[in-house]
């Protein structure tokens, strides 16, 4: 049995990656191919008790650190119990988000700066990096539609925060996507989420062909 | 208002600590010095969930990596939140446990090594030393007696571990101190508790001089 492939799908809120990953497992799980749908923070009992605590911070919230900090410690539990020993077995990982999350919201776009995020993810997750991420991009104004449609979603912590830190956020992931082409494939996240899924099926082509 | 002193007390399991740390505090405060007194994991209510989930962890426990990310994220919010602001407003902070806890837990000890626990804490605390680490060393047939008569507290996830590893712990203790010997004083925790505290106030006089 080979490995199987790692995806992340990464993007600002509301850019429709928990619709696509959906779309995207049915079409893997068509073609025969086992899959773990994932996401982060959480994935796993450890990193979802964690998750409630980014999520809703006792006393006076997390300062920018320890907010990374936590964040890393999450993916480190996702990736060593969960990640890791599917990808071992075969099966294919898509994790709706992952560290390029943590990269922009908390480095890129935050307090603490790219190279420390990295720092952390080397030492929680050896440095573990997707096959493919998949960045959808959607525009501002289709962003702001949904995310207004949605349940008090954008007021937990992370999600509520002002506009000019998601233009930063959206920004952030640009560049990395630009500064590793091989890694990641920027999706065009305009039309309907099945124009979407397309585009992203046909990203794919290449790891479907070896797999 | 001159910035307090920073006073972390060290060592392994059943050295003592807490009664010194209550001893200590006692004896500055009847010198008119304002004290916070403290633990880690903990001494924030952020601090403190995390504690929780570290010391009861959910699913099948924590990694070293993500125990590591733990302790420094709940030590970052510990010294955001606690240990600065108490400083600058002049009071001394002492702390039972502190960063060289996890150097020796998780670093010298542990699978992480000693360099990735330092970067932790230069990511989530800026680094922060305390101005003085009391290194606390107990003969281990007292130490082994002192835990025998503690009630389940030798049960939990870190105080449970072996023999070897506590010694281990201790050795790495002991190589920090002699790599920094301005930044600690090690501490004979022989006799009786009033007389290790003697120690512990003629280990102190150089700061007591200047406060």
């Amino acid at each position: 049995m080979s490995r199987g492939k790692f995806i992340a799908l990464e993007g600002g809120e509301g850019a429709g990656k928990s619709t696509q990953a959906r779309l995207l497992a049915d079409a893997l799980e068509a073609r025969g191919i086992p899959v773990v749908s994932t996401r982060e923070p959480g994935g796993t009992p450890g990193a979802e008790a964690i998750r409630s605590l980014l999520l809703d911070p006792p006393g006076q919230g997390w300062g920018a650190e320890a907010e990374a900090l936590l964040f890393a410690a999450a993916r480190s539990d996702h990736v060593a119990k969960l990640i890791r020993p599917a990808l071992e077995r075969g099966d294919w990982v898509l994790s709706d988000r992952f560290v390029d999350s943590s990269r922009a919201y908390q480095g890129g776009a935050g307090a603490l700066g790219d190279e420390a995020i990295v720092t952390l993810h080397e030492i929680g997750s050896q440095g573990l990096r997707p096959d493919l991420t998949l960045l959808i991009e959607a525009d501002e104004a289709r962003v702001a539609e949904r995310l207004a449609v949605r349940d008090g979603d954008q007021s937990d912590a992370i999600g509520g925060r002002d506009g000019d830190y998601h233009r930063a956020v959206a920004a952030a992931f640009r560049r990395y996507a630009e500064a590793d082409p091989q890694g990641f494939a920027v999706i065009d996240g305009s039309g309907s989420p099945e124009e979407v899924h397309q585009r992203i099926m046909q990203a794919l082509n290449p790891l479907l062909g070896s797999a």
